[in-house]
Formats: C-alpha cells, sequence, structure tokens
C-alpha cells in the first residue's frame, strides 16, 4: 500500500485526493494546506487524513512514500526536490516546472535515487486521447500533415503566468504523445490586454518534416473552444471536447494527387466519405492515471507521462517566452530533452 | 444607363453577369471568354448579350463604359491597364492584382483619367459584415482587443497562388474594413503538403496598438469552418458564416480589473451577461455592390473597396509571401498604401 | 422525346421546368399561368417554350404528351382528369387530389387508358430517403420500433388548407416509402390561433404491430426543424435535413433484454457503440424524379411515386382531418388503398 | 434549526442530504436505507448522521421535524400518512402519490395537522423555468399559442412505471407553473416495446382556449433531447436544456395578421427580429428548493411545489393512463385540484 502525501488542497487537490483514495494499492494519509478553512472540510469528510500547514510534516513524514505536489508551478521545484531527498516518489501538477533546468535537475536526482516522477498531464489518460493515439498508432489517418488546436475561454486568469503556460500545456502534452515525430522550433505571438502577462496568444511548432502545429490560446473569448483538427493523408480527424457526445469524429475525406508531372498539370481531386465517430470511453481520467503510477512504481516501470514529457513542455513554454519576448522570433529546441551531464551543472542552487 | 462587357465567364461570372444586369442604371452589353461551351450557354439565356472570345472586343468597343475583370488575378493589371486607357470604369475581382507595384499604377492611372475602380470585395456588402460595421461604430464592443478568423475546408486548390492568396483577400478586406487602425507589420507561418504551394498557414497581423489579428486559413480542412471572434474591452462578438441564422451573437462577457496596483494585487473579475443575435439583412452582397458602383460612378463617388483597398489587401498578400519564404520573418507594412509620385515612379512597364 | 407542358408557373414552376429540360429524352414545350409578369421573365430565359393563360392551349395541345400540373391541390383533380382524357401522361404535384374520391377516379381513368400518373413527392428521390431506404432494406436496423418526425417552421402559411396538408405530405410519403407495414389508423390533434385552419397539428399513426409513429408540424415555430428520428431493434437513425453535412447518423445504441421472466427481473441493459455517418448523395431530386418519370412512361414500369402512393397519401390526410373535427377520435384507415369497383361508383362527377 | 430525516438512499438521496445539510436552518440527522453498503459510505463522509434500516426509527423519532421521502413512487404514500400522522413536515419525490386519491388523502391530513408538505418537482427552481416564468409574467411573449416539449434519452428503464410516470412529471409541473391556464383534457398515444411498460408515449394537454400542449416522451432515443418551444403571441421561446450556455433563446418572430375579413383575403405577414439569450442563472436548483421549504415551514408559508401541485401531476399522469389503455382516448381533468369533503371521503384507507 502506498501512502500518499498531498501538499496543495486548492481547485484541483480534492480530486487528487478522492482519485488516489479510489486506487487500489493508494491511500491518502496526510493533506497540507496553509488555508484552514479547507483543510476543516476535509476534516469533516475525511477524519482518517492527518492535515497540517507545514509542508515538512508532509515532505519528512516516515509514513509517506509519495507526495503528490498540488501548488502553482513557481513552488514545484523546492518540494519536489526535497521530497526526492526524502526518498519520496513525486506526483507534481503541470507544468512540471518553472524552467527546464529545474526540471533536469530532478530528473537526475530522480534517477539517482531510483524514484520515479509523474508529471499530471491528466489529458493523456482521457478516452478521447487514448483513443486518437491508437487510431493514429493503427495507420488510420496515415502520414500527419498538421495538428491544430484551438482552446480558449473566458478566464480563468492567473496572475503568476501568461496564457501560454496555463492553457498549452494541454495541447503540448497532448500533441508530444500523438505525433511521432520532435519539433524542431517554435514561434509565438501574444498581446497583452489586461495585465502585463499576455492574455491571447498563438504558437507555430515546426517540425523537420512539412507537418506544422498551431495552438490558439485566449483567455479573452467570449465562448468556450476546445477543438482540436488533425489532418493526415489518409482522413482527418476533428475533436471537439465540449460536447458531451461524439467528441472525436473521422472524416473519409482528403486530397488525391494524380500527377505531379508540373505544377499546372496538377489534377487535385477530393475525396468525400463517411464520417464515423468511435465510442469515446468514459472512464475518469485521474483514477487512471493514480493507478498508472502505482503500478509504474510497484513494478519499475516508466510512466508515459514522466519527467522527460514534463521536461520537454518546459522546454516548448520557455521556447514559446524567448519567441514572445522577440517578437515572433523562431526559436530552435532541436536539442529537444537532450540531457548531459554539463545540463546538469547549469541547475542554479538557488533556484 | 452605364453598359458593361464582362471579360471572363467562369464560376463568377455569371453571378456578375446577372446582377449587373439587376441593377438600375447598368445593362451587361457584352461578355468575353475563351470557352465556347460557356458562351454557348449565356447565348440561350441572355441572347441581347454579345459574344466575343477577345478581351480586345470588350475593352476597346465604344458603347461599354465599364469593364468587369473576373479572370484569374495574374492576368488583372494588363486588362485593367487598357481598360483605363481606353476611359473605361473598371470592375475587377480580387486580389485586386498580382503585385502592389501594378496596383499603385492603375490607381494613378484611373486618378488622372478620374475613372473609378472598384475591387470586389463582396462581403464588405454582405448583411453580416454591415452589420458588425454599424455595432462596432456605435461602441458597442469599446476598443477591439483581438481580432481572430478561421477559414478552413477542403478545396478549392487552385494552382497558381497559395492558401493565403486564395482565402485571406476575405479577411484582410473585411478586417481592414471593420478594424479603425492601420497594421503595421504581419507574419505568417505555412506549410505545402501536396504540391509547392502553401495548402495550410497562420498569418499574424500587428499593429500600433496591443490590437492582434489572426488568420487561420487551410485547404485540407475535413469540415467548413468561417468562424469570426472579435473580442471587445465592452462586449465580445462572434459570426458563424455557416450557419443560416443567428449568424452573429454578440456576448455581454468580458474581464473587469478593479486594481492595476500590482500584478498580484489584480483583482480580475469575470463579466457573463445576456447574449444577443441581432437579425441580420439577406439582401444579395453582389446586387449592394453594383448598385454601389454605379451610384459610385454617377455621383462621382469614392467606392467603399476602392483600388485603394485593393491595394492594402495585396500589401498584406505580399507581406504574407516574403514572411512565409523567411520563416516567419516579421515583415513590415507601415508605409500600408502610402502613396507618393516617387512611388509610382517604381512600376515597371513590363509588368 | 417526351414533350411536357406545365401548367401553373408560381413558386415551384420554374424548378419542375428547368429539371425536365435538364432531363435526356424530355422537354417543355408549353407553359401556361394566369400571372403575365411571370411568363414575360420566362419568355426572356427560354424564348423557345410556348406561353399562355389558358390552360385548354395546354391539355388539348396535340404535341404535348405529359402534363404537369404545378397549381394549388384544389384544381388538381379537374386538370389531370382533363388531361388524362386528351390522353396526356399526368405528372402532379402533392398532396395528389383535394380528396380520395378524386384521386380513386383518376388512378380508374389512368389505367383504363394505359397512362402513367407521377405524384410529386420530390423527397423521395433525396440521397438521405434513398440511402435510409437502402440502410433498412438491408437490415440495418433491425424491427423498426417508431418513426418520429418533427416539421416546424415560421411559415409558409396557406390559406386554402390546414397545416397538415401543407407539411405531412412530406412525412406520410416518406414514412410509407421506408416503413414495410401498413398503418391501420391515425389520430389528429391540432390548434388554429391566426385563422380558422389549424396551424399547429400532432399526428400519430397506428400499425397491426407495436410500431408507432408520430408527426409534429407547425406553422408558428420560430427555429426550422426537419428531424426524424427512427429507433430500430438493432440500431437508431437520426436524420436531421436543415444542416448541410452528416444529415444521416445512425447510433449503434439500443436496449438488451436479457430475461423476460417478469416485469421485475427483467434485465434491461443499455448498448452505447460508434456512430456513422454515411456519404449522403447530392443529386438533385427533382432532376432523378423528371428522369425516373420519362424511364417510366417509356419502359411502361410503375413509378415508385405512382398513383396509388398519392391515394395513400391523401387517404392519411383526410383521416386526420376527420380525427382533427371529432377531438382527435382514431380514424381507421384499414382499407388503406384498396381499390374496388364501388368505389370508383363514389365519385361525384361534380368534384 | 428544522431537523431532517431522510428515507431512502439511492440515486436521489445524497442530493437531498447534501443540500438539506447547506440549508440555514436545517440539518440531516438521520438517514434510513435498506442497504447496508450505501450507508457504510456515509458513514464515513457524514459521521454525525444516525443511520437505520428501519423507516419507523425515522417516521417516529422526536428529535425529527421533516421526513424527506426518497423511494420508489409505490412507497410514498404510506410513509407520508405516517410521517404527519407523527407530525412531521413532508419532502416527498415526485410523482407525489401513486393515485390522486392518495394525494388528497395526504393534503387533507397535512392541512388538518397544519403540516406543510412539498414535493420535489426540482426544475421549479432551475434558473431557466425561473427565468422563463419571469419572462411569461411580463408579458414578454404575449398570449402563449403553445408548449412543445421533448424529452427522450435511451434509458432509464424502471420497472415498474412507464415512460409517461417517469419523464413527464417534469414536464407537467413545469407547464403548469408556467402556464396561466388549467387544462381540460389530455390524451396520450404510446408503445411498449421491451417490456409490458409504455417506452414511448406522446401526450396532449388541452385547454379551455385554444392553447395547446404537446409532450413527446421516449426511453428508446438515441439522441438526449430536452427542448421545449413555447409560441406566444409576440415572441417564441426555446429553452434548450442539454446545452451549457444559451439555454434559453427569445425569438422576436412572429406572425401578424393584417385582415380578418375572409380566409381568402387574410393578410398574413412574418415578423423575424432580433434573438436574444438572456444569461440564466447557475445557482443549485435543489438547494434553492430545501431553502424554500424551510422558509415556508418557519413563516407558515405555501410552497410553490405543494402539495396541490403534486396532486395535479398526479391527476394528469393518470389520465394519460386512462387514455393509454383507451386508445388514445379523450380523458377529462376538469375537476383538476378541485378537492371537497366528499373527495377526501372516497380514499380507500387500504390504499
Amino acid at each position: 500500500m502506498l501512502r500518499v502525501g498531498v501538499i496543495g488542497y486548492g481547485y484541483w487537490g480534492p480530486n487528487i485526493v478522492r482519485n488516489f483514495n479510489l486506487t487500489d494499492g493508494a491511500c491518502v494519509v496526510a493533506v497540507c494546506d496553509k488555508n484552514e478553512e479547507t483543510l476543516k472540510k476535509l476534516a469533516v469528510t475525511n477524519p482518517e487524513i492527518r492535515l497540517c500547514n507545514d509542508s515538512s510534516q508532509v515532505l519528512e513524514a516516515v509514513d509517506i512514500d509519495v507526495v503528490a505536489i498540488v501548488t502553482p508551478v513557481s513552488a514545484h521545484y523546492k518540494l519536489a526536490k526535497t521530497a526526492l531527498k526524502n526518498r519520496k516518489h513525486v506526483f507534481v501538477e503541470k507544468p512540471f516546472t518553472a524552467t527546464s533546468a529545474q526540471a533536469l535537475d530532478l530528473i537526475e536526482t530522480a534517477e539517482k535515487a531510483n524514484l520515479k516522477i509523474m508529471v499530471d498531464h491528466t489529458f493523456l489518460f482521457t478516452g478521447a486521447v487514448r483513443l486518437i493515439k491508437k487510431l493514429i498508432g493503427e495507420g488510420e489517418l496515415g502520414d500527419i500533415y498538421y495538428y491544430d488546436s484551438i482552446r480558449v475561454n473566458l478566464g480563468l486568469f492567473q496572475h503568476d503566468v501568461n496564457v501560454v503556460w496555463d492553457l498549452a500545456p494541454h495541447d503540448f502534452s497532448i500533441m508530444r504523445y500523438l505525433i511521432n515525430e520532435r519539433p524542431v522550433a517554435i514561434n509565438a505571438w501574444g498581446s497583452s490586454h489586461i495585465n502585463k502577462m499576455e492574455d491571447i496568444a498563438y504558437v507555430t511548432v515546426h517540425f523537420p518534416s512539412s507537418k506544422i502545429a498551431h495552438f490558439s490560446v485566449n483567455w479573452l473569448s467570449p465562448v468556450k473552444v476546445r477543438t482540436t483538427l488533425i489532418g493526415g493523408e489518409k482522413k482527418m480527424l476533428v475533436w471537439n471536447d465540449v460536447i458531451a457526445d461524439d467528441k472525436i469524429k473521422i472524416y473519409d475525406k482528403g486530397v488525391e494527387v494524380q500527377n505531379r508531372q508540373g505544377i499546372y498539370d496538377l489534377l487535385v481531386s477530393y475525396r468525400s466519405g463517411d464520417m464515423w465517430a468511435p465510442k469515446v470511453e468514459q472512464t475518469e481520467a485521474l483514477l487512471l492515471e493514480c493507478r498508472h503510477f502505482v503500478d509504474c512504481i510497484e513494478n519499475n516501470l516508466t510512466p508515459i507521462n514522466n519527467a522527460y514529457c514534463g521536461l520537454e513542455v518546459v522546454q516548448m513554454l520557455e521556447a514559446c517566452d524567448i519567441s514572445l519576448r522577440n517578437k515572433g522570433e523562431l526559436v530552435s529546441i532541436e536539442n529537444l530533452s537532450l540531457t548531459s551531464s554539463s545540463a546538469f551543472g547549469a541547475v542554479d542552487e538557488e533556484i
């Protein structure tokens, strides 16, 4: 039985507690939060859980095997580092860390101690993403031409990160999981209207092939849109995550080229066939994720949402920030996730 | 009565003929096309119209006052130049010309001869655009934060221009008409999958203020989307042009900032009120446009879709092409539509 | 070459003329309408067509093989009867006639003279209906449980018939074509708000089996709805005719009963699988219908929308009227379409 | 502080417990259910609540003021009767009782003892229904022409009641609340496919005026629909309860009659104006309902969803059953909710 200690009991914390408690082989033994009111409610519904205001009471507890860090990103590194030093496995909210240097340091620390890190990219465990992964894997779409996501709504405004850090981690982690090719560069454009942070941004991701990915993220949209288009050589897919039924539609549509002899001789025709909406599993993604973490710890496996996944997402977010600051400059991410000794040396102990 | 000669009777030509014939004060007297089959059909339905295969029979006809050029863009300049030299007013398809130098030359020629040029940016005459223009003009949305358009579908592949030249002229002309601020720079990213021309592209338009515009154009989408979001300080607007009813929805939603003392003290709240879908006029846009042209000629007025409008669209398209060729480089368009004597001098007679 | 004379050139007439002219083996030689203005337009676009104001000039013309009757229903019987007497085949708008007695008389007249009657139930020739017919025929849905149609919009108010006679003929003819079981009774409820004619009505159709059909027709709906649900033992189908794409969706959903030993022991489970939207052909229905009529005449075949089909629709409409007048009384239609000599005798010559 | 005892802790019971506990002036002190497993979970989350398997331990408890009956309808009468005899106020699930005689008996019992009964027609407390009530009350729609509801989905199959008793109580209670006119008769048609209970039914409700209401309820629909159209003389309203935003749309559309001199002279025109989607409050309906009940008890007020409301719904359900058994016979409900001494005398003590 893995004993879990949770640090941070705000918006997402209750879901973490509930799902680890529903997971065979895991139970939550302690929760830490600075808000006394929040903890009072937990005391009523879960009197068996130890409550505290000081994270060291979780990080140093001898009866805790896993620390779940459910705080703002700025606190992730120190909490995770301390947890690892105290020989705890770490489950940490996305984005993994505030810098890729922090992420690399945590990876090195965990690997040396043979401990597991899981970054909470919950979307990878949804029925929708698992189904798309399976469809692409089976070649249903053919070669992927583009990945185009729109993730816009009114708020939630965060004060400490811009809209890219708030919304794009979902898209980066999903794209990375689905697309079997490493991006080489990113450019991003944004604009700020309410405070200094960008509240609307457009990100383009470039690949060695002609594949292209694009993300539109926006905190100022009157309507909530969560739509991803994936265009393939054979078929095309639309994933609309704000509707209850038929979230994923696969179109047997495409372009057929008969003749490539010359631009003006090009015979292009369009294929328009059936649409198919496969059933999407409704199992709670977070529960599957908790189970996967327990399974990885018990059987020494690597989580699909491991620290390298988290690192790559942070690298892409950093590239976005550089590009945003430099008028959309193309920022190379060729060394994406390549870890070297020298890289670790760059980590500032003061981070 | 303005006598109209039409050059080009392909996909769009019949609409031009029909609508000029429905316009008080105008009638089509001649149509030129190289395709004999097409002309035969016209001979049956409109036996009063003179048919020919040689454009000079339209361009030089003494009984013709207006030449409507409904050909691919590569032919626009020479036909329009000749028409103007023969003292005809010119109605020309969008995009206006293949280069801004051509556009500037036509403008100078027309102005010297006191002739009118109208570029067929039909969308400006739709009930939807006219209504949005009115709403923005009355301050209904407040200051505009962003303009975000998605214009994607499967095909129509053109062989001689990329997806930006095919689809974005609509967006550029509409944005220019609605937004009362001149853009200063553009960057564009695209990718080609079927032939050498970009079949998917993303364009960002930058303004002196924090305003931002973004266009997603795509020939490889399984679904047809024509959605424009316009976010304002007061209200936000969604224009969905593929639905029959309630095309335009105005949301009384927004962000309210109570305190700007510091980033962390910022009190941001969200306002969520009613939605309102004003009735959109259904009058045929092209008919209104033809009437407007006749009115401008008869009363010596400047069309809202005049040659400078066409020129600016071409300038933005050129900026896109430069940016596409230079990995998304930010391309300045500061001198947008500024015409000077020296500028005219730059026009190559060989164009 | 079948020479067609058209009587009535109002809203639908131009479509009839255009499509018969596009049909191999047919051409329109004469059109009759009382409205001179309407005919003038036709004179411009189709100068080869003979125009007249007196129907006898069509009905008695020796060079006419087929009379297409595109008038209000009250005029159908006399025109059709005269056409048949003059040995013309008859193409007639729906509903076939104002009474079933009239329909029976026309059927007898046509059969004696070996002439064809086609009633213009255009929907039977749409890609949607033909596809549903095929799917049901192949057993894709299994036994049909119910047929439920909603056909509502604002207007078009007719002055001489109620909303059932205006809108339900579509549903009756489609249901009759798709459902391989004869209805035995009908009841209908309605209400009038604007004039004495019912402007909203609900019709239930009863079958010998537990199958049930229901039609909601309404002239006072703010939204246009054209949705048909067909529930089957195996699968269920939704046909939404007001959307451009994916009009027909087939749901692999259903109820599975494991145990019928007793009501309280009944184990009912729900199956929820994929959804599938087969491609629907876009060919113009009216053109297919005209071709079918020419084919039936040339090869002595029976149209799928023959006079018996028209008769049954009229019988169902009559049953609705009786039920509406008698507070929803269940009206038997057991003898639906059974024609006997005595039935013919009942036809009043003065009808 | 009103002390609440809850009988029945199945699907809906946890919501009742949670919301009464969130209501100022109320707290749940005891819960009764036959299922030990269910109670165990409650013991963990709410250790302060007394648990039992025998309803008498709630019905007879001296420290309980209110009994909430959250059982199948067949048990409502006996539990409510006993609760009232023990001087408890009663909160009871819909439908109120299995027969109107039972309902009348409970009403008489409660009135004699000066106790309150509230029937859990939760929908009356939703933001949507409260908003529609307000709009109709302010005359926004004008005279109501019709009320048309579609409430269909796949399952939930109940074994002891048909689809009318399962789904229509919502519609009957909402219609009764919104429409300021008493219905006089009902007819219903249905069909059974899975067991002996109707799984699909159509109900028409008749009024003294030309107003008409219609309900389509169906357990065998592949799609979930919750759409109500309310057509008024001035405006028309569509309430779509399965979408998250813009649930209620008000159309400034209608029919205008200029001339009523004769049917054929009738000049009918259509008005098509703006659509307006007012913001719908998102407060939890059940919490508002619990507060309303506490308020009614404390201040001796009559709940909007009182026992007469519950009675009328049961009377309409009974009328549906009679009509279903008699081939759609029109069943009078003229004496709807009229209670007299003699009526009470008819109640069998054995019910």
